[in-house]
């Protein structure tokens, strides 16, 4: 099933999808242009990978690493599906990274890899954006690359793993103003989903909710403002947003 | 005023500190051997500060950094007073780290220096545990040596920034098992508060119960199964805890 969480006429409500439609938990039919679409899980501790895609390393000049680079983001970096981005002024470089986001479906602590999908609820699409260019260290990221506000829209359903045969032999791609610039598959990871899991829960606990971003394959380009990027997985479903210019921000 | 939250027989209740007693907010007293001290904060995001204290960069053979090298941290490394932290099985280093949190009061966002302290709403006292083993990198360090479950050990107090006259005049210590072994004056941060917070601030927004954690000065040494750690912070408190060991983790 694929579920949302939207604000619709002054409440939050969770949704789903039946016929191509958005249903209400109470049953109701709304006409998406009513709604606003909120990221679809109220995420715990947020991870994101760097480099996951060896082809995506090799594009930004790095060697794709021995052991997973991972990093945290905090969860003022979340939007839902429909939302802006701020693009910082001044900046010369802001790259969108497709990403398919495992979320975790109960406490894990020590899980090896055959089990690792014990521990997953399901997926979502996620939209990793960098701010290239303060990217100093590939490791990991400083947050003025990737903690500030509205970097990571996320959605916009949130898909339960029965629904998905092979999370690891998905179609990803990305849209910029209605051209495709991305694409690439779930496949060739560096380090796939049980590995990460298996990974993660050796050395800390993993929670209902957490989320992992698992990286993004080659085809990074530069957004500016007034673009549409759309990012979609096969099967999980497509993540628009648009990027706003931000005269707010000193830096 | 000093408050703390804590459980005591069967439920989490508020408290605080009067003539050196621990009084509920419901005005029983209660003694201090029949309640479970929680982390102070429901925190928000956690931001770690790498090297803020010259001191402690040249100890560990580092140059101070020029501009403030912060990470982020999950709420699972989040213990309260008078806890328990994991030692993993197999490592040769773990250090304590004594460091003023600073807690957020209200949303900040574009703070100028001169306004930051509107936006604090106090203090407490963490000890920031590092697996120096696996610091392989000075700028954000690997989850493995910062993310731990039990490796933030916080509290016992939240004071109210108006308890504490000059937050950048306080005397910091450690002892281990009796042992003064770390001292230092938060008069020796190379990015101070006010800093920090025009810092963070400027490429994004700090939300209400936000910790910021700001670095260690020099004294750092290696804790074992069994040792007995208090970090204490004059004014603010002292936060005791105690090392154990854990055959579950396996790295």
């Amino acid at each position: 099933m694929k579920r949302a969480r939207i604000a619709f006429l002054g409440a939050i409500h969770d949704a789903m999808e039946e016929n191509g439609q958005l249903k209400l938990s109470d049953g109701r039919f709304v006409d998406q242009s009513e709604v606003v679409w909120l990221p679809p899980v109220e995420a715990g501790t947020i991870f994101a990978l760097g480099l996951n895609y060896a082809d995506h390393a090799s594009e930004i000049s790095f060697q794709a690493p021995e052991e997973p680079l991972v990093f945290l983001k905090g969860p003022n970096t979340l939007i839902g599906h429909n939302g802006q981005t701020r693009r910082p002024i001044g900046v010369e470089i802001m790259h969108y990274e497709c990403e398919l986001a495992v979320v975790i479906g109960k406490k894990a602590r020590s899980v090896k890899r055959e089990d690792a999908y014990e521990y997953v609820a399901g997926y979502t699409v996620a939209n990793d954006y960098a701010i290239r260019d303060y990217l100093e260290n590939y490791y990991r990221p400083n947050l003025v690359v990737k903690n500030r506000d509205t970097l990571t829209p996320i959605g916009p359903w949130f898909v339960e793993k029965e629904d998905i045969t092979d999370p690891m032999n998905l179609r990803l791609y990305t849209y910029v103003n209605g051209d495709l610039k991305q694409e690439g598959t779930t496949k060739d990871m560096v380090f796939d989903i049980p590995f990460l899991i298996e990974y993660l829960s050796s050395f800390m606990t993993l929670n209902e909710n957490d989320i992992i971003l698992t990286g993004t394959p080659k085809g990074t380009v530069n957004v500016v403002e007034g673009d549409e990027v759309i990012v979609g997985i096969e099967g999980i479903g497509e993540l628009r947003n648009t990027i706003v210019g931000d005269t707010e921000f000193s830096r």
